[in-house]
């Protein structure tokens, strides 16, 4: 089960074999109102900044969204696209809910892009799914459809299923659909978690795809959000999850997945926590003397 | 599924439907050199302190080992059980491989004691489990046996299912059974993590038992070890594991249990998260003006 995806230059596979996969959600000026008055007069200063920082921090694709109310998303989204392109060289997840502005950053994007994202209304499988197909992109499918967010894992399954369906039926391969079982804020929906860990289950045995989620939102509301949301990422991606949106430049959240790798066996010999983790020489050194001398 | 321990005055049940059981390890001279000397001296001040403090970092049964090498480890653990009760009302958890050790243990706990631990060989299971039988205990079963750990988790969980059945041809019901799959340190195990997971899954579907571990071992060897912990606590309590045996005074691995209890729905209305990690209202308030200001 891979899922490939591409700039120019960098190839990023998403796979239960392989480590977990990053998508940086910063450039949203949702909620970012100085970010979204700087993209609509133009500047992109922020979002060079926030892709850079990013990558720096651990992102393997960045999540790029346009969307301000009374701008010209379309025109947002190819500029922001250009711009990210020109100063990192990790893929894109083009983030929009108007396809007119999935379309536009379709077609400025070098490389295979992943949509962000298509739900399983009729409507909106068959105004996206024929993008996705003519650009070769790979693209997230949300289960939710017109009757809503089920409560009910299994209807959101049905809907992920659908999805699945739908797509391939538009040439569309099933390993380029990964689909997002919906993380709704656990307290409001107290069994939220247990709802996201049976469709992942069901998503990897009977759809044998990859999956992806807002991993953030579990946590609205609460105090300490960092706390559930970084649990919450060790739990799903024991229970399969392979990729997330989600801001790496969270040091909590990051080392939860850095473990969580080591723990699915996906940072093969520990390499990358050892890395992260190891103690300068010297420091080293020093801590092993102290040791000693305890133990005598 | 609930395993019920208690001790004069306290019960606690284990079940995947409440918060998860935390089983403080402190108490137990296995690399405590201190510990040793001062147990095997008659002096206890060590043990009331440990089971005094993990308590108060939320414990909900002390395991107690007096495995000192040379000393009469059937009265050291009579003693330090008397003395644990005195000073607490938590149950207890009889931790040792000696079975004298554990029939003493057994005969001065006043509650209904968890045993730790039987394994798989025919030998053990004979001598342990009619002693479980005549104090009405409750017995954790370790996936092992006579042929060692098998590295196939299906092998494990054949020897899991073992033990649950011949406890229950001892007339102990299952639910006073809890299996632990065993921990294998990640750093020398690729897939330790992925075979306890596996193992969690059958115990809960095919034998419905509750299960426990050791969850500090998985991350032998490594560096930031406690981060290690943090996920796989998160990651297995989302795969079913309802205790553990662990170092509550750990406050990473703490959050992360209390974490993983909201996800599974297990902390009712989040009240133990809020109730662990509100700011005192003075602050709450500053914080919230400072927030309005930085909208503004």
């Amino acid at each position: 089960m891979e899922t490939i995806i591409s700039s120019k230059t960098k190839t990023v596979i998403i796979s239960p074999e392989r480590p977990f996969t990053i998508i940086g959600e910063r450039i949203n000026p949702t909620g970012r109102k100085a970010l979204a008055r700087e993209m609509a007069a133009g500047n992109y200063d922020r979002v060079i900044s926030d892709a850079l920082a990013q990558v720096a921090a651990g992102a393997h694709i960045l999540d790029v969204n346009a969307g301000i109310p009374m701008a010209d998303e379309p025109a947002i989204m190819a500029k922001a696209i250009q711009i990210v392109q020109s100063v990192t060289d990790v893929p894109i997840s083009i983030d929009s809910s108007i396809v007119a502005a999935l379309e536009r950053g379709l077609q400025t994007y070098e490389g295979k892009a992943l949509v962000n994202s298509v739900t399983g209304e009729d409507e909106r499988l068959e105004a996206v799914l024929p993008l996705v197909k003519k650009y070769g992109a790979a693209v997230i499918g949300i289960s939710n459809d017109e009757t809503g967010i089920s409560q009910d894992p299994d209807v959101r399954f049905s809907v992920a299923k659908k999805i699945v369906e739908r797509a391939m039926d538009h040439g569309i391969p099933k390993e380029d659909v990964i689909i997002d079982p919906l993380v709704m804020p656990i307290g409001a929906v107290r069994y939220a978690g247990r709802q996201v860990l049976h469709i992942l289950r069901r998503c990897r045995e009977e759809l044998g795809v990859n999956t992806t989620c807002g991993a953030s939102n579990v946590s609205f509301g609460l105090p300490a959000r960092v706390g559930i949301n970084s649990a919450f990422l060790a739990m799903t991606i024991g229970g399969g999850l392979t990729s997330a949106i989600t801001n790496p430049l969270e040091a909590e959240m990051k080392q939860a997945i850095m473990a969580a790798d080591v723990l699915t066996g996906n940072d093969e010999n520990c390499m990358n926590w050892i890395r992260a983790n190891r103690k300068p020489a010297k420091d080293g050194a020093a801590e092993k003397g102290r040791r000693r001398r305890r133990r005598g």
